[in-house]
Order: C-alpha cells, then structure tokens, then sequence
C-alpha cells in the first residue's frame, strides 16, 4: 500500500443522464467556502434562507427544510415518519423509484397496496380511485411526479385530490421536477414532497430539500410509536430547522452552502423562464433525435422535458453505445433502470445541463457512434434538425 | 418576497469547537471540482481510492466504503443493519453521544442493557464484564472511542476483547478519533467503525466512512427480517460500492471528492505524524488553560488531544463568553452537551483546525473576554504557557 495518492484528478464529463447533472461554476464556487460550524448564527440565517427560498419554489407556505442525505433519503425520511406498523399506504407505482419507494414502505412494516401501471405512461387516476374504494382507511397516498425512470409527467394534481378526498396525506416525490417544470405544492396539497438538488436547480447530489404541511407534521408529533429512523425522522429535523436549533446530526455545512446557492441561482432567471428553458431545449432534442428515426416511447402530450426516454434500436447493444459516448465524448447519458434495463436509453436536460449547445453536442455524439455500432444515421440530420427548432426559441442560459 | 437572494455570503470562521472543523483549503478546492455521475467508471476509481485510504487510517483489511449521512448517520446505519428487533444490545454509556445511540437502538426495538459511567472519566470495563455475565446471548457492543461531549478516550481494547470474548459483535464510533489518534481496526477486533470527514480529517461535514468486519457483514446478510431503514442498508450500501456496483441511492460526488482529498492529505502528513501534531498542539493549549486557572476536568491520563474539557468557573455566563469569543474573534468553542449543558466548554484542536497559532488565538481570546464577564486572569499568561510548551515540540503544519 502506497501512501502517496496525490491530488484529486477528475475527467470533465457532460452530464446528460439523468442525474446528477452539471453543477454550475457559482455552484461549486460556493461548496468551496470556509465553512462555519452548524450552531452557528451566521449558518442558521443560511438556513433560513434555504428554507425561504425552498418556499418559493415549492410554491408552498408549509415548512421547508433539507435532509441531509440523498434524494432516497427524502424518500424515506417521509414514509418513516408517516407510517406506524400495520398502516394502509396506497403506493402508486409506474416505474423503478415508485418500486423503491414500496420496498421501504414494505420494510417498516406497513400495510402496502401498489397501484401498478404501465412504465412509460401517465397513470390513469381511476385506478387509484378503485384502490382506495377498496382499501378504507388509507393513511397515506404515494406518487411520483415526474419518474426519473420513465420521463413521463404525472397527473399529480388529480391524485392529490383524490388521497385527500378519502382523507388520507398525500406524499410526492418531486425530485426531478423541482424548477424544471410546475409546481404547486399548497394549490395541489401535497402534504409531503422532497427533492434533490442535483436535477433541474444544477446542485451537488447529497441532499433532499422537502416542504411538510402542518397537517402531515402533525400526525409525526401525535404518533402512538417513534419512527424506526432517528436520523430520518422529520419531527427531529424540523426541531433542528425551526427557531430552537435543537441538536440533531453535523449538518452538512458544504453541501447546504451549495444548494443556497443554487436556489438563488433558480430565483434569478426566475421560474417561468426556468421551466421555458427545459422546455424549449427539449423540444430540440425531441427534434433531433427524431430526425435520427429514433423512437420516444413516451406519448407526446405525457412527455417530460427534463428526461427524454429513447428505444434502443433492436439488435443496438446499449451499453456498448453509452461507453462509446462516454469514452469519446465525455458525454454521460443514462440507461435504462429495472424492466427498461438494456432496452431504452435516457437523455436529460436538466438545470445547468440544459443548454443548446449540449443537445448539440450528443446529437452529433450519437450521429457518429451509431452507425458504429450497425445502427445508420444520416450524419448532421438531428443536429440540423434540433438547430431549426432551436431558432425558434430564445434560451438564455444563466 | 423577493426573487433576489444575491451570491452567498458566509464570515470566516476559525472552528476549534467539538466539530465541524475548518476544511483544508485543499480539501475545499477538490470539492469545487466539476462533478461525474456516480455510475460513472471514473468515478468508481474515486471510490476504490477512498475505500483503500479509508483501510490504511483505519489499520484494517476489512470491507470500508461511506455511508452517504452524517456521523450520527453512520451510527445508525450500524444498529439498523445488526439489529433485528428484540436482540440485545449492551451499550457503553458515558456521554452525550453513547445516549444517542441508545435512543437509535430503542427505537429499532432491541433490548437495550445501557451500562452507564461517569462522564468526563474513562469507563471501568469490569462494568461491562457484569453487563456481559447478566446478559448472555447479547448480540452487539456499542462504544464510543473519543466521545466529543467529553474529551476521554476510552479503553477500547479492552472492551473490544471483552465483547468478543461474550461472542457478540463489537460496534465503535470513532467519529474524534479517526486520524487524530491511533486507531486499530484489526489488531483490536472492531467489527464495525464508524467516523466523519469533519474532525482530524480536516473533511466536510456531511459524509461517515466506515469498516465493517466480513463477520458484521455476514449478520447483515443473514437476517431473518429486513434493516427497517433501505437508504442505511449496510448490505445495499456495500453493493453498491462492491465490483457489481448496484444501484442504491445517489452518491454526494463533490463531497466524496473532499473526503478522498482529506484522505491523501492525512496520508501524505503520515499518521504518526499526525498523531503528534495533534498530541503536542494540544500539550501546549493544556498549558495555556492551565496558566489561566482554568480546570480540566477529565483526568490526564484519560485526556484526548483531539478535544480539552474545561470546567467553566462558578459564576461565568457560559453562553455570553462562547458568543463574544464568536462575535469579537470569529473564533467558534464548543459548549457543553447533556449534563455538562451551561457548565463546561469544549475547544477543539483537530484536522486542520489543530495548529499553533489557533492556540494562541484562542488563549489570547480567552485572555480578553474573560475578565470581562467577572474571572480575572493574568493577560499574557495563557498565550506565555502555551508559546513555551510549543517551543518544545517540532510542529509543522499541512
């Protein structure tokens, strides 16, 4: 064993999978500040603007705060704070995150009804009406909003409804939608959403913000039973947010400064032209990639802009292209997860990823490795085609 | 509310608390690199990096790899992949942090046997020798290396033979020891260390690097129930940081970069070396206290360099003096935790934070506020004490 490592050495990569995706430079800047201690004045008017901004961009009044883990950590943190041993949790599940999410549920003990439907497809909320016609009683209602797995945006709003109409709480996972397309966090009453900064706001992965209604606060306060996570649990991290600072974990001060950073950075170009971006830029990777003759599995009006889903052509080996575009390129683009393992490709354009010139870029990356790999392409045909939508729109990157 | 936050802001701090400690500026930069994906080959190479140093600061041939929390996350991660309801688990109980653990473990359902001792003292293990013959078949042993509420070090070996010797696993935090003071994984059967990037690491915040014996690992994968917590799986975290790499939660990249940079860093100082500078810095800080009147609690044989116990004097605001210290001299002192709450300071020398020159700062800072809250004492004497006990030792400072 050598004890001479030398300093930290790192390729430059383009971020196109589905996260984490580029940080941006006043990002990484910020992550490289002196830090305080976490009991610090200064480091809570930090937090306080965390938790500010965090409202604004949740759209919601509830309280908002960060776990200090990744966005699975959100994940969990909710369903152990929620869920007492034997509670009916009604689980919608299109997708590999959706089936995580019922493997933690099922892990602390509660009683799991998965509402399953088809991956790559917005669910249809009759489904989620007949489950809880059937199941009375439901505590807590689970959904995702935009399936990291899938590229497909779901009907949230609908959902939300209906959990609160049989009187349940409503949990929603927001990673990858969080200030890359709308959300409404009070108008829709979500009781509990998380996310990571590592998607459309062009954080460090590493940390879950999340906003809690008083509602779902509540019912963590007035449980019968702890919840099997300390470091999970939202009354203690709320505890440690709110004006007492009571002591929980070593925040994670680095990370914190980071994600401030890049929430003032979403602030700046302001939501509406954020959301714009993602949108516009998609749209010219759509372009392209159909010009390709690549198939997007996910119907249009269901279609993502922060993720698009691809079909890998029959007989295309899919690791083979990705290593190819990562090896020559530097250009990270996702594979498929779960029952899309080997068959679809993923592309995202998220947050500081989500320029003209990197649609560009992987375009023209796959317009050469293709053919490569026995799948034909005419060379310059998406890029030219993604360069006429893009003219179409006016995209500033921030 | 306004949209315009601005860039962050944050006052320089210089960190001789319990922890965080200031970062390298090293260290700082690593994390402004720009970020892979964490499925990334390059990536993974980091990983393999991290895990090899993590076994050398360690001294173990055992599996090591980073739970993706803070250290009370390591903590937990431990009880919630060896504990399966109803299991005993006796527990080393002589500070703030032994009691957090105790808490993690009831909640998890075990039989909790806390064995508790006097704070600020080094545990007697003919208490756990009694707690081991009352409890046959105990499963696990929980302590605490250099438990920061106090600044002792505890008699490890021993109770590592001890628990071994009762056939249950040994379980140690070793969160202020872990490169401030010798640490043997192996030679003393640790089955399962935990520590932070934020202390003699001289790391962020945010992340516990951990080691877990093939013996931990196997009671992981032999369970009859599921960990109640996925995201502090010990089994997933280690597939996921095996060769397969299996999918589990994101990981913090530009953390990891940090902790991979504080690692080189320890290891090019070389952990003797470091041992020392830790040990003489804080020989001269002792002397500077000492020259103040100030009492130190905890015996000298027990003492940890990391961190110095200092009983406040009677009649002195605790809080007042920390704040002015903080507010004249930017310079953060720990406070005391649990029962030592309002009557004891903490002040750190650890990682980067552990250099002479903070010695004297924080003595001279000391000497300033102190009259000024009612205890007289000699100005000059502290930083004259502490200049002469420096002179006595090579220092040189990474």
């Amino acid at each position: 064993m050598t004890n001479e490592f030398g300093p930290l050495s790192v390729p430059r990569r383009l971020l196109m999978g589905p996260g984490p995706t580029d940080v941006h430079p006043r990002v990484l800047r910020a992550m490289s500040t002196p830090i305080t201690g976490y009991l610090d004045s200064a480091y809570f008017e930090i937090l306080d603007e965390v938790a500010e901004m965090l409202r604004i961009v949740y759209e919601t009044r509830a309280t908002t705060m960060v776990v200090a883990a990744s966005g699975s950590g959100g994940m969990e943190a909710g369903l152990n704070s929620f869920i007492e041993p034997g509670d009916t949790v009604v689980m919608c599940s299109y997708g590999h995150f959706c089936e995580r999410m019922i493997l933690m549920a099922e892990r602390l003990g509660a009683n799991v009804v998965p509402v399953r439907s088809e991956w790559g497809r917005a669910m249809d909320p009759q489904l989620l009406v007949d489950a809880l016609a059937a199941n009375p009683g439901t505590k807590l209602v689970t959904a995702i909003h935009a399936e990291t797995s899938t590229g497909v945006l779901q009907p949230l709003p609908e959902l939300s409804r209906l959990a609160h109409d049989a009187g349940a709480l409503f949990m929603a996972d927001m990673v990858t939608s969080l200030s890359g397309c709308e959300v409404r966090v009070d108008e829709w009453g979500v009781d509990y959403a998380y996310s990571g900064p590592q998607k459309c706001l062009a954080g460090p992965p590493g940390l879950s913000p999340v906003a809690v209604s008083e509602r779902a606060l509540e019912t963590v306060r007035t449980r019968k039973t702890l919840p099997s996570s300390w470091y999970l649990d939202l009354d203690l991290i709320d505890q440690y947010w709110g004006p007492d600072h009571v002591h929980h974990h070593t925040s994670p001060v680095s990370m914190m400064f980071g994600l401030r950073e890049a929430l003032a950075m979403a602030l700046e170009e302001g939501l509406p032209t954020r959301f714009q971006r993602h949108a516009s830029t998609a749209s010219a990777l759509r372009a392209g990639l159909t010009a390709l003759g690549l198939e997007l599995p996910v119907p249009a009006a269901e279609r993502l802009n922060q993720l698009t889903l691809i079909q890998v052509p029959d007989g295309i080996d899919d690791n083979a292209v990705r290593q190819q575009v990562l090896d020559d390129y530097s250009i990270e683009i996702g594979r498929g997860l779960g029952e899309f393992r080997g068959n679809k490709w993923r592309i995202g354009l998220m947050g500081h990823s989500c320029q003209p010139g990197n649609v560009l870029a992987v375009l023209s990356a796959l317009e050469k490795v293709l053919p490569a790999h026995g799948y034909e392409v005419g060379v310059g045909a998406g890029v030219a085609a993604a360069s006429a939508e893009l003219a179409k729109h006016d995209i500033r990157v921030p």
